[in-house]
C-alpha cells in the first residue's frame, strides 16, 4: 500500500533542484517503500522564479511566502533549501504547525539557534533530518561499515578536507541569490559552515565525537561588492578555516576547508588511520575508496582502490551493474529512501537535527577558536 | 508548446530500466525540450514480470505481444530493449507501422539484417537510432570536440578495450532471461557484439572508418548449462577477441575484448595518439579525460587529468556544479535529449541505424578474421 | 676470498654508461659477492671519445679495435653494447678466445645468427647472459614469484606495451651514433627489436611460450636525412608495430610498441590476467605493482599498489628502507650481481642466449608476419 | 685539474651509507667538478662495525674516537652521520680543527646549540650544510624553479606531511642503534626534528619564513623498552605532530607527521596554492611533480603529472634518457655535487648550518606550543 507523503519545498536553487530529483526518482529505484513523495508546492520570494521552477519540475503550485506553504493543510514536510539565517524561523514555524522537517545543512547560524531548533521539532514529535547528503555515497557508506566492524582497530589519526577555488577572483560579489555563501548577513559562517560542516559531520559519524579544537580562520579578500546593496563592503566570512583537534576516542584530527586552492573544485577527502587498516576517499572520484590492510600478506601488501559499484556494498543493489558508476546527485536519493523508510519503521533518520547540533558545536567551537587563538573545548 | 512523443518499451531488463529513467527525467535537465517523452506500453513476453516492470516505472500499460505493440496507434517510438536475435523483425514491422525506433545495440545479428533494416527505416522515413551511449559521456563527447578542433593533428594510433571478468566460472550458464548475452542463437556473438561494438563506434566517431582487420576469437569454456533447455550444450560465442586494423586515415588500431580479465568490471578504455596530443578515458572514472598536449612548455609538460564537470563542457551545464560527478545513466538522458532536439530540427540523431551498420560491418569482418585466421577488408 | 673478474666494454654509449655503472656499484651493495668486477678496458672506434669515457669511468685503458680487446690475455669478460649488427661477430671472436660474454638485446639481427651465436657460447663452454635487463625491477621480478607461486591460476590473457614518442618529428636523421636504431643496417629491425624484444622476453618468463603471431608493423616517416651518408634515403625500419598471439598455455597475448605515442618516453607496461587474480606494471612508476586478488573478501576487493619497496622483497634488503624508491639503473646492477652469483654456483645466468634466441624467435617470426599479413608460427 | 677533498665519516648507520655512495659516485655523473671526494677514514665506536663499514665501502681506514678523526691532518670535510645529541660537540670541534662540515638533519637538539654550532662554523670560516636531501630531488627542484618564475602568483595556501606507520607495534624498542629515533635523550623530538624538520625545510625553501605556530603533539605509546637499559621507560619524543601556521607571505599552513599511520612508508608530501597555479609532490612517487595551471584553457584545464625525466629538467641531463626514473638515494649525489661546485665558486652550499637554524627554530617553536597549547611566535 502506498502513502502519499505531500512535500513543500522552501526554495527553488541548486539544493532545491538536488532534493526535488530525490524525491521524484527515490520510488523508481528504491521499490517496496511505502511513502510516495508528492511534489505540492514550491515557495520562493520571487514569484516568476518560483513559478518557472515549480513548472519545471512538476509541482502542483507555488507560494511566495512561506508561512503560508507552511500553514498549508495538504503538506506533511517540508524541505528548507534557503539561506541559513532562515532555517531557525522557519524550522520553528513548520515544527508548530506538526511538519516533517528535511533542513539543509547546516542546522543554523549557531548553537543557540540549533538548541532551539532541535527542542522544537523533538517537542513538536515531527520527523527531522539534516542534508548531510556525502554520508550516503556508498564508498562513504562503506568506510562506516568497515569500520563499524572493527577492522581499524585504535584509530590513531583523521583528517579531512574541502577544498574549493571559485572565490579566489575578488570580482566574486557577495549575497544575493548566487553568493549568499559570501554574506557573513545570510551565512553565519563562510567555509566553516558550508564545506567544513561536511567534514565534522562525516568524521562525528565514522570517528565519534571531538573534544577540542585549535583553528586558524583567513579572510583574503577582505571587501567585495554586495550584491543586493550594490556597495562594496567588508567580507565578514571566513574564506579558509583549519583545525587541528582531539577526538574523544584518543585519535588526533586536521580538518582544512578553502575557497582559493587553485585546481580543486570540490575536494572533499577523508583519511581515517588505524591499527590494522586505513581508509581514505576522494568526493572528485566517489565511487572510489581506499582501503590498505596490514592483514594482508606483506608480499602483496598495499593500498587497494575498491570501485563500490557492486551488489552487495550499500545501495548499489539499486543501481546498474558491477563496474558503473552513480554520481552526486544519487547521494540526495538515498538519503530520501533512508528517510522514508525510516518514516515507516518509527525511527528517526540519521543526521536528526539533535545529531547536526552536534556538528554545529564543532563548527563553532571552531570559529570562536579562530577569533580567540585558544584551545576551545567543544560543548 | 510541449508536444507528447508516446514510447512504446519492448523489454524489461537492464537497458529497459536504464533507457526508461532517462525518458523520464530528460525534461527536468533539459528544459526547452519541444517533445514529452510519455511512457505508454511496456512489452514482455512474462506478463507478470511486464506488468510488475510497467508498475513500477509508470508505463500507463502494457503488452505481452510486441507485434500488438507495434500496432498500437497511440505510440509514437519504439524502444527495442531484447535480445539481438529479435531486433530485425521488430524494427521490419515497427517500420511498416511508421513508428520512430529506437534500438538497442548492437544494431542486428550481421550486416545482412543490418542492412534491411536500414532499408526499412529509411523507407519508411522513421527517426531511427541505436543505443550507443558511450558517445554521450560529456568526456568522450569532448574528445571528439578537441579532436574535432585538430588539437590532435595527424593521428598514429588508436587503442581500445573492454574488460570485464564476469564469466570466469564454469558455472555461469547460457542463454535465458539473465545470461542470453552467453548464447549463440540469442546473441549472435559474444563480446564482439556486446563489447567490442562499443569501442568500434565510439572509434569510428573519433577516428574514421577502418579499412581492414585481423583478428583472434577465442572461447574459453566449451560447454555451459542453457538456462532455457537444461542442457550442457557447447558454447557459440566467443569469449574474448582482440583485434588489429588499419584506419582510412593511417592510423593503426588495436582493439580487445573479454569477459575474463579478472579485477575488470567494465573497463571500457580508448586513446588516441596524435602528432600534437594525445587523449585517453576510462569507464571506470568516467569523469576523467586525459590530455597531453606536446605544445605546454617543455618544463612543465604532462598528461593532464580533466575533471569534466564545467559548465562550457558538453551536457554538463545541466547538471550540478563544477567538481560534482555525474553517472553511467546520465549517457542516455543526454542520448534522448539529444533525440528529441534532433526531431526538432528535423535531422537524424547519430548513430542511426545506417551509422550503426558500419559497426556491425566491423564486426562482422572481426568475427570473420577471428575464424579464417587472415586480415579480412571491412565492406 | 676476492676474485677479480676483468671487463672489456665495448661501446661508449648509453647502454655503456648504465652497464659500468653497475660494475662499479654492484659489490658496495651485493655484499658477500666473491668476485669483483674490474674495469680493465673500453674499447671503441673514435679514439677521442671512448679515451675519454674510459676516463671518466675509471677503465684502465682502451682499445680503438675491438679485436683486440677480445684477444687480451688479461680480459676475463666481453661487454658488447654496439650497434646489433656488429653483435655476431664480436661474439664468435669472443668465444673463440673463451671469454665471458655479456651482450646487449636484442641478441642478433635475426634467428640464424643467434643461433650460430648460441653455437659458440656453448662450445666454447663461456658464461654467457643478455641483458633483458628489466627482469630485474624488483616489481617485476615479483611478479615473477607471484606466477609462480600459483596465486593467479590459469591464465587467459597477457598484454604489453612500449610506447615512446621521440620520433614523430621527421627532422630526426637515420643512422650514426645518436641514431643508429633509425638505421636498418645497423638495427636490423625498429621497435620490435629494440622495444617489443623487452616485452616479449618479460612475457616469455613470466607466462611462457609463445606459439603463433599475426603483425602489423608500419613506416611512418618514409624517408630520413641519414647522418653517414648525408644523403635523405628510405627509411627501413618499424616505426611502429603491433600483434597478436597464442602462449602455450592456451592465453591470448596482444602487444603493441611505437616510437609516435604523443605523450609516452618509456611507457613499458604489462598486465596478466589469471583465473584468481591479476597483476600490471609499468615502467614510469617502476617501484609499483599492481595487483587483485579475487580472494580478497568481496566488500573490500580491489587493485592493490604494491610500493616494492619493503626489504623482503627482491632485492630490495640490499637497498635502504620502506618507502624509498630505487631507479632504472638499478635493474643492471642487479643483472650483475645475478651474473656474478650465477657465475660462482656454475649456473647460467637467465636469460643466457639461448633463453634470448626464444625472445628472437617471436621477433622475427612477427617480422614475418607483418610482411605476409599471416599467421606466423614461432619455430 | 682535480683537487682531492678527503672526507672522514662520523657514523657507519642508514645515512652513512647514503652519503658515502653519492661521494663514490658523483663524478661518474657529475663530469667537470674540480673536487674529488676521497673517502678516507670512517669512525664509529664499535670497531667491528666500523671496521666492516670501512672494508665494504672503500674508506682507506677506520678511527672509533670522533675526536681523533677530526685532529687528523689528512681529513679535510667531515660528516656526522650520528644521532642528534651528537652534533654539537662533534661539529664545535671539528669547526676549530678548520674542517669543512656536513651534517645530518636536523641540525641540532635545539635553537641554542644552534646558534652555537652556527657561530663555531662561521668564525672558523668553515664550509658547512646540512643534509636536507630532498631538496635535490629533481620534481621538488623544478617546484622550486616553477614558484620562483612567479608561475603561482600569490599563494594563499601550503599544506605538508611526512606519514609512516613503523612505531605502531609497542614492540619496537627505544634507544640503540636501530632506535635511536624513539629515545628523547639521543633524538631531542620524535617526528618533529625526524620527518617534519623536512617538511619544514621544503616549505622555507617554497614558500619563505613561518610566522607563528600552533601545534598538537603527542606520544600514543607511552612506555617502551630501552634497546641500551634493557629497562621499560617513558617515551619521552613526540609520536605524532601536527601544527597550523601563517608564513610570512600570508599564506595558511598546515603540517603533519606520525609514525602511526598504517599504509603509509615514508609519504612525505607538500602542496601549494597560488592565485595562477598550484604544485604537489608526494615522496612515494618522487619522479613525479603535479601542477596545474588555470591559465590552460579552460575545457582541457587539468592537473598535470609532470614526469621529471626530460634532460632539461633540474639535474636530469645527467642521468639517463626520457622516462627513466631515478631513485631516493640520487638526491644525495645531487647534494654531494652542488656542495663541490659552490665550493670551488666560493659560496655557501644550501642549506648551510645558519639556513638550517631557521628550521630548527620552526621545530622549537611547534614543540613549544604543543606543550603550552598557544600559538608560539617563531623566533
Amino acid at each position: 500500500m502506498t502513502k502519499p507523503l505531500a512535500v513543500g519545498m522552501v526554495g527553488y536553487g541548486f539544493m532545491a533542484r538536488a532534493h526535488t530529483n530525490a524525491y521524484k526518482r527515490v520510488r523508481d529505484f528504491f521499490s517496496g517503500l511505502t511513502y510516495q513523495p508528492v511534489l505540492k508546492a514550491a515557495c520562493g520570494r520571487d514569484e516568476q522564479k518560483v513559478k518557472a521552477f515549480a513548472e519545471q519540475w512538476g509541482y502542483e503550485c507555488y507560494e511566495t511566502d512561506w508561512r503560508k506553504l507552511v500553514e498549508r493543510d495538504d503538506i506533511d514536510a517540508v524541505d528548507i533549501c534557503v539561506p541559513n539565517n532562515l532555517h531557525k524561523e522557519i524550522v520553528l514555524a513548520a515544527a508548530a504547525a506538526g511538519k516533517m522537517i528535511l533542513c539543509e545543512k547546516p542546522l543554523s547560524m549557531n548553537i543557540a539557534e540549533g538548541q532551539a531548533m532541535c527542542e522544537a521539532v523533538e517537542a513538536a514529535g515531527v520527523a527531522n533530518m539534516v542534508w548531510y547528503n556525502y554520508r550516503r555515497i556508498p564508498a562513504v557508506t562503506l568506510a562506516r561499515q568497515l569500520i563499524e566492524s572493527g577492522r581499524l582497530g585504535r584509530v590513531y589519526h583523521y583528517r579531512s578536507n574541502f577544498l574549493q577555488d571559485w572565490t579566489i577572483s575578488g570580482d566574486v560579489p557577495q549575497g544575493g541569490t548566487a553568493t549568499w555563501r559570501l554574506d557573513s548577513a545570510a551565512a553565519g559562517s563562510g567555509v566553516t559552515g558550508d564545506l567544513l560542516s561536511h567534514c565534522i559531520d562525516t568524521a562525528l559519524w565514522l570517528n565519534g565525537s571531538i573534544k577540542d579544537v585549535s583553528a586558524m580562520t583567513e579572510t583574503f579578500v577582505k571587501e567585495r561588492l554586495h550584491a543586493e546593496t550594490g556597495q562594496v563592503q567588508p567580507v565578514g566570512i571566513d574564506d579558509a578555516c583549519a583545525f587541528l583537534c582531539h577526538f574523544e576516542n584518543g585519535s588526533l584530527g586536521l580538518f582544512e576547508s578553502t575557497r582559493y586552492a587553485r585546481g580543486h573544485k570540490a575536494l572533499f577527502t577523508f583519511e581515517i588511520n588505524g591499527e590494522h587498516a586505513s581508509l581514505r576517499w576522494d568526493l572528485h572520484d566517489l565511487n572510489r575508496l581506499e582501503y590498505f590492510d596490514h592483514g594482508d600478506d606483506s608480499i602483496v601488501r598495499g593500498w587497494r582502490t575498491i570501485h563500490v559499484t557492486e551488489g552487495e556494498m550499500p545501495y548499489m543493489n539499486r543501481w546498474w551493474v558491477p563496474g558503473l558508476s552513480i554520481g552526486y546527485e544519487h547521494s540526495f536519493i538515498h538519503q530520501v529512501a533512508d528517510f522514508l523508510e525510516d518514516l515507516e519503521k518509527g525511527q528517526s533518520c540519521q543526521p536528526d537535527f539533535r545529531s547536526a547540533l552536534q556538528t554545529q558545536a564543532v563548527c563553532e567551537a571552531v570559529l570562536d577558536s579562530g577569533k580567540s587563538r585558544e584551545w576551545v573545548a567543544v560543548e
